[in-house]
This record gives C-alpha cells, structure tokens and sequence, in this order.
C-alpha cells in the first residue's frame, strides 16, 4: 500500500489493520460482482484518512469499545461512492495508478455499485442507533453531490471566483472530513463541546486538504499521482492556484494564460509554461499559504483537549495533510 | 398528469395534491439546475403510488398529524433517483413520453442529481427521529441496488429461471412498496401487528405491481405506455411472460422465440410472432394469474384491519394494479 514514510503511519498500522477488515467484512453484497468492482476501488491504496479520523476522534474522546470500526467503514464506503461517480463525470482514465471502474466494467454496473455503496454507509450510520450520527451522514451525503453538481456547472468556467472555489471545496471534500470527526465524537457520547471541537478541527483540516490535493496536481509527476498530472486543468476544472494566479496576472499573461486552458488538448510545453506563470504570480505558494492557514485552525481546534497519543497523532495528520504528495 | 379514472383517485386528491406541494417544497437544493433535472422526472406524470402508500397506512393506523406528507417524500425521491440511475443504466429513449433526463443533462449531471436524491430521502429518514424507519429507508435502498445490478447481470439470460427473476423485481421494486407501508406504520406508532400486516400488503402489492408493468411491455401500445412497446426485450431484460413461455415452448417454438429474443434489432413483424408464442404458451395468463395471487395476499394482510374509508382506498389500490395499463 501507498504510505508516506511517517512516524505516525507506524503508530496508528493496528487500526489500519482494523479497518482493511471491516471494509472487507461490512461489504455485505450478495453479489460477487458488487464486491469486485467496489474492491477494485476500495482495495487501491487509498490511504484511509476518513476512517482513521473517526477511530482517533473517538479515542481522543476515552472511546475504544470497538463500534468506531465498525462506523468508520461508513465514511470510506461513502467516499469510494463519490469516486466511482466522479469517475463517470470526470471521464478520467486512472485513479490511484489504475484504470478507473467504469473503465474496466462501464458506466452502468458503476453507477449501480456506488449506490450500493452510498446504501451500505447510510445502513452502518442506522446501525448505530445513533440519532446524531445519522443525521450527520445524511447531511454529509447531501452536501457532497451538491458540491460535485456546482463543480460540474464550474467546469471550464474562467470567472470562477476564490469564494466559489472554496464553497465546492468545502462541500465536496471538507464536510466528510468534518462528518468523520464529528461522528467519532458522537459515538464516543462525547460532551457537546469536544464534539464540536472536533468537527472543527475536521472542517479545516478537510479544506486544507483538498487545497493541496489541488495543488498536487500542478506540482507532482505523473508516477507520484498515480494519474496525469494537470488533469484538472485537462477536465475543465479551475482550482485555486489557477484562480489567483488569473486574478493577479497581468492582461497579457491572464490571455496568456487563458488560452493554455481554454485548450483541452494543451501541450506538455503549454502546462509548463503555465506553471510557470502560476509561480510568477505565485499562484503555487497562495495555495500552500491558504492550507498552512486552515491546518493551522484545525490544530488549534484541538486546544481543549489534553495531551495524549490520540491528539499527537491528530496533530500529525495534519501536519502530514500540508506535506503529503499524494 | 396521467390517470386512470377512477373512483379511488378522487378519494384520495386532496393528499396528491398535498404530495406535489411537499415534493416541490422538500426538494431542498442550492442550485437551480438539480431542481430542474430533478423536476423533469419528478413531475412528469408519476402515480404518487408509492407515497400515497405511506400516507394511507398511515391513516389507516389512526395517525394524520402531518409528518406523513413529509415523508412520503422520501420514497418518491428515492423512486426518482433509481429512475434517473435507471435510465442511464438502460440506454432507454423515452420515461413517461418525455425524453429522459440522461438524454438531455447528459450521465454526469444525472448521475449526481440522482445522488443528490437517494441523500434528500435519508435526510427526510432521518428528520422524522424514528430509528424504525432510518433502517427501513437504509434497507430499501441497499435491496435497491442490489436488484438492480442482479437483473443487469442478467441481461440477456435466457436461462434465467423464475425464481431468479422474482427475487430480482422483489429487491427492486417490492421492498420499496413494502418500506412505504411499513414506514407508514411506523411514523403511526403502529403496534407491530399492524406494522407486519402493512409490510406484507406492501410487499404482494410491489409483487404484483412490477409483474403487470413488466406484463404492460408486451400488451400496452406505445402511446399508452409513452416510450416504445418491447423495450424490455430491446433491452436483454427477460420478464415472466417470456420466462414462462420459454420454459412451456416446444424445441422449435423455443428455438425461435430465443433467435427473435437475441436479436436486438428485432422487427415489428418478430415482435408480433413473439407476441403469439407468448399466448400460444400462456405467458400472458400466467403473468395475470401470478400478479393476481399476489393481490389476494395483499388484501389478505388488510384482513386484521377493522372497515374503514382507507382500508376501502388500500383495496381499490390492490385491485387497480391489476387493471392498469400505464
């Protein structure tokens, strides 16, 4: 599996562990096909942020009887939903180095499976018996199409601002993460206070994370990113170090600019020259700015809680999340 | 908007009227394009039979507060998101004489709009605080996807035998008619009793709902039926009067119902000739005596429910399911 070298990878391998079981064993599909194709996905490398914050969340909360395994294959399942989908939308060929579902076993088997995907988290959140828990997934659930459908309506548009941008961000990415943690709490049975620190710290810490998974896509090789890099820019998708760098640049680069973009199709030497206008009017170092911004709130969302392995490891997942590759 | 006169229909326009308003006022999105998408489908002439469901064993249990309009919702929104999946899974033209959504949106918007839908349905699920009905809701939608990808599996099966294609219109169809009941009972605060019988009558009644519209496919014209007669088949789905047939034929009969089955470009002529081996073995009349069976059962389950006008409404609901031809 894909891991950065990390002392806190090493610390938290028993929960991975734990988790790589569940996901396998909460599938729960009668058909072997469902469990294919969403194996396909699930079993890719995915590096399991989402699900180890709910088990942190609620170990930093005293809780460790077990049913946080359980609930943490919930928020992985409802993410590997949004993948399988996004992958329709998109029309990208890789993920994580490999051909994507709808690729290998088209659209329609694809659609089916990530639904089965999205059914299976709202059940695991039912199961629970935990009113809070449910309705956070179900928010959750909401939010993110909502989020894909406005970046879908986005796509290729130039006058996209940075509000905008991190509205879809916020919506797309950050409220699973938010979700992760807030639920953590809630089956920790958590005081409202330490529920709502954590959903903080997940709200930021989701935000910055896509902020560099954006980023990531300008300034990683194809190799490390496991697809082609510049393969937003590729779909029609601004992301932010695109956006201030058009907001800054001069009417000459901005046209410059511009017509790179407009043109899917655009060259090995145009995306070069475009990154090089994006460090000009550092475009690269906002984003990276933006992020430190938000890690740095979610850390301090943390303050309230006291020392322990549990907030150390947070603390390093967050630090992790501004230096991470892939 | 499409109706089969008759006497029930107009007992019962008050609450379709009071379904359409909540339809319309729960949709619940941020952006104008998913109320589109999703009002294209949703108010293109649906029956409403599936949240009248809700709201009339709802009332026949003694409860009509309101929170029932509410959550008859969630199951027309959950019937419109396997619609709206549906559609792109089957390559079809036209849903209730329009064109479908897929082929005016395009698979990326509407697969997300269909999402979007599945979530506002565990949203309203989850609303209603009754952990009774979150599971139901989370079960249906799971047994949903399952038979949806099973009868896709089986596309073009000849061999496949009728219990595989009954287990397949249960998953798929059944258990939402069931859930409707059920949940109608239980946001009733139902005694189990009540409870069961109401998931049972659903349950027939689902049953035989899809065996008369798979039957409908082969005896409706294309003007009643608003897409085009045969579809099923043009599609690799067997359904039970070909099922049946195919298992009553002589080798040659067999021989040439499965050489017109195979062919997807089949001809009005062959369609006709299907038609004939289809009487000639009682696929038919089977297909009528089976949905028949199951309506028995369905008012059957009513049977511990003293007279009253909606136990009369659910009867005549049972009985127009046999009648209908849209």
């Amino acid at each position: 599996m894909k891991r950065l070298s990390g002392q806190f990878w090493d610390r938290v391998q028993d929960d991975l562990e734990k988790i790589e079981t569940a996901l396998k064993n909460n599938l729960n599909s009668h058909l072997d096909l469902v469990s294919e194709v969403a194996g396909h996905l699930l079993f890719s490398g995915g590096k399991r942020l989402r699900p180890l914050l709910i088990i942190l969340c609620a170990r930093i909360c005293g809780y460790n009887k077990g049913d946080e395994i359980n609930l943490s294959t919930a928020v992985e399942y409802l993410h590997a939903a949004t993948l399988l989908h996004d992958d329709i939308v998109d029309g990208a060929a890789l993920r994580r180095g490999k051909p994507v579902a709808n690729s290998i076993w088209g659209n329609p088997i694809t659609v089916l499976v990530g639904d089965f995907l999205l059914a299976r988290a709202s059940s695991i959140a039912a199961g629970t018996g935990k009113m809070g828990i449910i309705r956070v997934m179900a928010e959750i659930m909401e939010e993110m199409s909502q989020g894909e459908i406005d970046q879908l309506l986005r796509k290729g548009d130039l006058k996209i601002s940075e509000n905008d941008y991190m509205r879809v961000i916020e919506q797309k990415t950050a409220v699973l993460f938010q979700g992760a943690c807030q639920t953590g709490a809630i089956i920790a049975d958590a005081e409202k206070k330490k529920e709502k620190a954590l959903s903080g710290f997940g709200l930021n810490l989701g935000i910055a994370f896509q902020l560099i998974d954006d980023l990531i896509d300008y300034i990683s090789d194809t190799k490390t990113l496991g697809k082609e890099a510049g393969t937003d820019l590729k779909e029609g998708k601004l992301t932010l170090p695109v956006i201030h760098a058009l907001k800054k640049a001069s009417p000459f680069d901005r046209d410059c600019m511009e017509k790179i973009i407009r043109n899917n199709e655009f060259s090995f030497h145009d995306f070069r020259e475009l990154i090089e206008l994006l460090e000009k009017y550092k475009g690269i170092s906002y984003v990276k700015d933006r992020a430190a911004f938000y890690i740095q709130s979610a850390k301090e969302s943390l303050s309230i809680f006291a020392p322990s392995e549990y907030k150390e490891i947070l603390m390093a997942i967050a630090d992790y999340t501004l230096v991470r590759n892939t």
